[in-house]
């Protein structure tokens, strides 16, 4: 059985519980980080420490926890070898419900796990994914990485009951984001266009990485949001995350993207991104 | 201690737990209700009832809970006269994190406990809050009692910052709700204007009474939305909520509503839904 990190304890993970009065559980004041392990290593860490900072400023509460060399013994304890680290950072439990915190605030409960998975040797690498249009009815606050997940968790029901992947999110005629990954298409022209971070979507450490390496490329880039038209009219579609890294999208609403297969600069991207994860962790 | 009632269980409140994998806690997968209790006796359930049973089925999970006989045993054991009952359903705990569910999904995690309060003897009911108005940025799903709630505890927070009760929000021009109860005035021709429940506010069981003892008084009733400028020209504001009853709003970002004091219309709805809660009580 895994062991999970909770407040400083390590547990099997059937013991790791908090108390119903938790924030996170009755207000959904709780944010959270999920990073790559490849080869036994975190990859990226700087950067969701970063986003991590930012998104509990975004969520009203501080927490102070060194997480280095709680991840480092978490994947230890685990014997991770390949997949993610998940950590969680909740208000905390006031005992109580009230939706203002009292004066001082309840200290934050805080834990984290691993989930072994194929990243590198991901099926989906080579068959892409398939996904749908859907409108974005999230609320506004995406840029921080909070537990408010229940819109994309009905929004992937719905394309698992339509036979697909996924869905992409659409608000104002403009696509936002997948419902945990970046999105990105290679555009008629050979341009990658990328939804800006600054509004609406979550800041994707991954995406940090696809740009850069689009850079690396010579592709020109343009950080804007784009419009389904443009996707379907794309040579190339692609979504980039942590816990899946960078996949090829070839289908949207039951048309193909491009030829239909997952695309040359696509899996350019995938292969130098994972050169560098194997890199940094060696 | 009071006693909490979880899973079937009746235990300490510090004693009640749900693990870190529950999908509530993960992914906000997860809805509840707040009925009223005065004289020891739960108002207004069949209400409760019927909106719980709309939330899960808009959260996507199901759960058959036969709350009367729960929430009767909770209210005895912790000798509860005045205050709330609060109840959450979760999405349960598979064991691991995924967006999606297992099939068949795992049970239902469901707690409820009390809270007393006086809910008749009030002090605000005589003062009336002070509101401030801020953009409404939740999400799109409003008509479902999820805990998505972190925007509405971060708009508390503004307003206790601002020295203030609480905010009413603005979307598109117009009033939806205020962060936990829903919003109402009596505009300058008398006429009671409330937000429509069909899109993007909370049906709420106390409005439903609001409306009929209206509707008994007399008073003309418009469901439409409204603009903060028709709540600046109005002679009364009003909240109403299970955890509240019905208070009077005399002032909204600084500018008093009417003559600045809980108005006569307001203290003549509160005053006969008391009556109504007795009654149904007695």
């Amino acid at each position: 059985m895994r062991t999970v990190w909770l407040n400083g304890e390590w547990l099997p993970a059937d013991e790791a519980r908090l108390p119903v009065f938790d924030r996170g559980l009755l207000f959904g004041q709780s944010v959270y980080e999920v990073a790559p392990v490849i080869a036994g290593r975190i990859a990226n860490w700087p950067h969701h420490a970063a986003r991590l900072a930012s998104s509990l400023r975004q969520a009203g509460f501080a927490d102070a926890t060194e997480w280095p060399p709680v991840l480092a013994e978490l994947v230890a304890r685990n014997a991770l070898d390949e997949g993610r680290v998940y950590l969680q950072v909740t208000a905390g439990s006031a005992g109580d419900r009230d939706f203002l915190a009292p004066d001082p605030p309840p200290r934050p409960n805080r834990f984290a796990f691993t989930q072994p998975a194929l990243l590198i040797a991901d099926p989906r690498a080579e068959t892409g994914l398939r996904i749908v249009l859907r409108p974005d009815r999230r609320w506004g606050l995406r840029s921080a990485k909070t537990t408010q997940l229940l819109y994309a968790v009905l929004m992937k029901e719905e394309a698992r009951a339509a036979g697909v992947d996924d869905a992409w999110l659409v608000e104002d005629g403009m696509i936002t984001e997948a419902t945990s990954q970046n999105a990105h298409i290679v555009d008629a022209r050979g341009v990658l266009v990328s939804h800006p971070v600054d509004s609406g979507v979550l800041p994707g450490v991954t995406r940090i990485s696809v740009l850069a390496i689009a850079r690396e490329l010579g592709l020109p880039i343009e950080e804007r949001p784009f419009t389904p038209a443009e996707l379907f009219a794309a040579r190339e579609a692609l979504v980039s995350a942590a816990g899946t890294l960078v996949l090829a999208v070839v289908e949207a609403d039951g048309r193909p993207i491009g030829n239909g297969k997952a695309g040359p600069v696509t899996a350019e991207i995938r292969a130098r991104y994972i050169a560098r994860l194997r890199g940094e962790g060696a």
